[in-house]
């Protein structure tokens, strides 16, 4: 059921019990770690392996070691080791945000469910303080079955849109800003206290989780 | 598309847009208040108004004013004013909890999701300390749409339960514990981080929150 | 310029360094120091005598102990003594809020102004979880030389009021709220983020503060 | 109303409603995509474009690849592209500071509010501990329409002031200090409590912000 | 050199080791605990023996029990069992505070310092925002030999004192104020940040401690 | 393995587990539920069950209703239902403490771990201010298994017992103290930091965590 | 009973005090420092001196400059001077993590215990999210006198263990993790609440505390 | 009374109001800025000025380019300019922490004092942990006039010196710490929650503000 690595026990059960095969989160392992463990999983014969927060470099050693494709989405981080590209997409997911400086954390959003096999439409920097450019695109939020919903600072994208559709936001707090914007705190507490209900979140810059999620209520029947 | 009661401006154009009616918070409001929010929204023909964190006292006020029938869910300090006891329950929400001191905030969830029209079935007491618990009721969860994860203290249940469905977790942490619980934040931090793919989550205390996104995914078809 | 009390001193220089006489704290002093203040004040020929966060048990002392009326504002908590109703009020100042919930802190704001010599316009219950309540009565915003925005929760009313007017806005988070609005925390903090320029803040329910500066404002030819 | 740049929805309809046109928060940005904002809000003939918190390094790169004038406030890091120097310069600003240490902060306010068309003196190095310093340049603070009064550490320089003057002050806390300055949120705190009337807060560093809000009451008539 | 009372081991070997005998906190003790103790140290020939935090009831219980004198400070809440009148006031403290808000604090640091042996000045209620009221008592800071400066909000009196003066201030941040000021933690942040050399700070509403250390400087020879 | 109540899911199999039968923490559940839990726990032979946090009116009840003896200790606030009074006591532990304000949560830890079948010994009031009523009871701590330190201020005992013993020394912050104190924060945060080896820490007031570790540490041979 | 190197007074008389003799922290210490104190503890004879938080530069130079044997633990960043090869390894201590990342913190336990004379197994990433991973490792937890688990982000790892074994289980909070895990900090509160009982925590990352007080507790007959 | 930079304006009257000359806090200063500010002073005929936060290049480029001896402490990081070395040193204050990390705070606070005039004893690396290094030095504390204690994680020293002598201590607390030290606010909240009489706090790794008012107690006659 995993497979014991010493470094790491990987999880070949995870797909039968949660119908996602396992990611691996980069950030803090070597390039070695990561080659062995998306080795081991690939060897099960899963297709289209996630990695997250991976770096340019590290996705060099992996691209280099490997002996089957994989691709790197730039602005998001990740690397799709044996990516299926026959993966139909289903549904539909908006990801918004509220400015330029999100970018990052939509993309390994949109790239997560994308990969899962979810339809993702961007809408992006539509922040409150310009309020017409986000209602001038209601049209791109019809037909959502689940919208994420990216800011920083204020966070208070999460709440108008939260208040203006009938599926269920995600909410992804951005550490864009500074001084009192306490690397994400200010946007974190306002969304946990959105007005609208309807909104949960998850944890700063957490753009593969708000993907992730997003993708288990998209492809619900 | 609202009533403007001078302290309140009731939006009767949300179940339009939202798919749901007006909620009333009722913990900062006056009866009076209540009583005129409820009143302003029934008359726009609308049933199953649900009025949350209601005291006793101010639902027994409500009772007596209203001309038509309110109930009233004790333990989830829920009433549900004109309900529409015909309307059929669809798909499958669990709410779990970690222990017996978290059954307010539980039933909160389990009565918001149950009046919009969700089935709602309960796993209570199943803390991680006593794991066994919670492995003997693994077939509660199956078939589950979407799983409330309700805890204080550490918050470890919805990593647990979040590693072991295929559904979005809602998290929910309770503000039951002390000293450095600090009022739900330990449970809150804990569930932001869960290490668990699928897991959101919603303000402290906040089972109407989880509820009603919980029947937002659950009658997704 | 200035008589000494003993357990203080009334600064009688104050009307003339900022134009406007010394207001009383009323929130940690005993009704007989705040009665002994308003004598001091009132001997000086001063009018219109500001007595905030004042209890209605001590407005009822000072009424009965002082031989020049005193007018009480419940909501807002203030009394004014020896009112000049004779006043004209000048410019406009609208003071806005969030929800049902915000009033107390509002009518602080409201009267603050008003007693000074402000006309204010009074906008409740335009949270932006219904955006449209906002949105038809942006004439209310026409002509305004400066907005109050108050709110609790995620405090994002003052972000999106200050991206659709001209003047200066001055935000004031409330306490409203529970969990992780540690007591209107969530809401200063997205204030002070605002991403609408042109917006600043007041202490947390500092209602008193937000109508003093809009005054100041409002005076200016 | 606005162009879409898909990683930017510029915003030209904001000048309409709020009297000022866009800025453009250089921090987060690639020096292409703030290249491709200012010449979309060039396009629309806009003049005096403002770039906030804009490297060296990126200025360069703006000046070499745009075909009408930039200038560069070093101190500040304010960009101005398409400088209108014909503007006249109106009403009267003091910014005032408490040290050495806070004149990047001053310097982002003074330049902001002299770029929109206000009349600014600058009151240098007037810090608490040294009070006669300020109480010797009264006379600056004559006539101000509105005091900008920047600090960091103990952040009293706002209170102080706020007890002194008859016109708003919009206090900026800064990151100077250390240890328990928190990196601002000392003086924050502090100038939220400040006991003078009058007194609103900016974020911490937040020279742009108190520019901005300061020339929009200046502009009051 | 110390009794054993069971919940208590009174020190008699204080007095001795720092020239000061032990006080008693009342706070957290049961009236029966303080008679005890004070009993205790009474034995042993102490006189002047100090209980700080001690409530009406508390007093008003150990001067039935008690067979010798003690006597009440209503506003400081201090007890002194066995007064010693004899003992000559020396040097000169001044105690100065920001408002009226802040006289329970005052008295507990004048009380306890005159207790020990030094003469005190109180100088109250000239707080910066009328700065001329401190400004006119310059003289009464005059020959002091160490400033207790206790303040609440921003505490930005320490700071001001502290570039007036020659001597150690002790500053004494209160829980004085309400939203940001955190029950005086805004006021703690400001002390330890002063920009003034020659303050130092002693926990929130602790006037005891530095009444203590202010005499410990005062006698000082 | 469990008898599921409906409002808990009694642990039958955690002696078998861990050693030690469920315990219960009265805080939170009402009487009648605690009432359930100890007869479920009864009616499996279990003898000696320990409920914590219990008021003294929670216990009345239970001694009323409960066909088996149950015990009360006042200061611990603690029962012990069904008591094994022939449980023979082993090994050492010591409690000791900083203050007579911490005696309530030292009995907790010292009646938890007596029950369990530990010897106690109390040390009670050697706080680190007067150290030679430490430095004078060493003895006391020669043969200790383990040493619980119960300390809330600025929480030092710790460490300093921590550097004169071999045993292991759990830490138990207390809620002791005003302001900074922040509700046991200092002393927990202190006594994380220990600069003694061999130290541990439990939550702020969980004299219960810490006597039932030290009772599983004095267990071992 | 020490020697007194100027910078640091090198403790000869901690081992006969405590059983352990003197660690050296390296952190904040120079090559030189470190140095000159192992050299002291040397030429009382000690051997097995620990040297804990040590880079690879400095461990270079203390090896080239030192005339006895010391050896460098790499993931561990621990040294060992003049090492005791020939001390047996008693008992068991289970060291367990949650994920790859926490290794760091792991090997710093395991390599500090088992220097101290401790028998280890590790029993790494297994982390709740795949709880089977470590209910099929239950057997290398029997027979455990000691567990110490590791974990970042959600911490749950102590409670689900904790629920487990019936020895004490030391947790370590790691700094693993971004956003709302604030440095260690959910973790660190997560384990203070645990609903196991018999967990107590040491400071975050702190691998060297959890592996001496296990030792501590393993070494108990 | 001062000279106006531009930059900063020379506070000459200083030493006459508090006996003590501008001291130029180096930290967030240019070279060319700190040069301008010396030489202003200097101008003044006065000697010994300090500059404190100096990092060596800083220094280099004075040297450089004064026309006047300057002389560097390289561990306390304080410049000297102009010194004065007939100043006699008076009196006694002692410099002690709890280890040799503190090392660079303690060098700051001594030769602060020293410069201005008074003679220090250093006590170093007299932690708790290693009660009987301190225990063994009680004679240096002797005749103290004022104790400095430096401390970094669990500030204990300060409590355990400030209940050993008669004299006021003044606490340091230093960000010499990792995990829950959290840069020092643990050792600051210990110190400040002492419950030794007597004891004052500076903000953290603030070495200069203890040395300049233990001078300022130090001599006092």
């Amino acid at each position: 059921m995993y497979e014991d690595l010493g470094y790491a026990k990987v999880d070949h059960h995870r797909a039968k019990r949660t119908g996602v095969g396992e990611v691996v989160y980069g950030e803090s392992k070597t390039a070695e770690q990561i080659l062995g463990i998306v080795g081991s999983i690939a060897r099960k014969n899963a297709k289209n392996i996630l990695v997250t927060r991976l770096s340019r470099e590290k996705f060099d050693y992996l691209e280099r070691e490997l002996n089957f494709p994989i691709v790197y989405h730039e602005t998001a981080r990740i690397a799709v080791a044996d990516p299926d590209v026959s993966l139909p997409k289903i549904g539909k997911i908006v990801v918004a945000c509220g400015g330029t400086s999100d970018l990052a954390v939509c993309e390994e959003a949109a790239v997560t469910a994308e990969t899962l096999g979810s339809r993702v439409e961007r809408l992006y920097d539509v922040g409150v303080a310009g309020l017409h450019r986000l209602l001038h695109n209601l049209d791109v939020l019809d037909g959502a079955r689940c919208v994420i919903a990216v800011a920083g600072m204020e966070g208070a994208l999460a709440s108008v849109i939260g208040g203006l559709v009938d599926c269920p936001v995600i909410a992804v707090p951005t550490s864009v800003g500074y001084g009192a914007a306490f690397g994400g705190l200010a946007a974190l507490l306002a969304m946990l206290n959105s007005c609208a209900s309807g909104v949960s979140v998850v944890n700063i810059d957490n753009g593969f989780g708000a993907g992730f999620q997003a993708h288990l209520i998209n492809r619900l029947q």
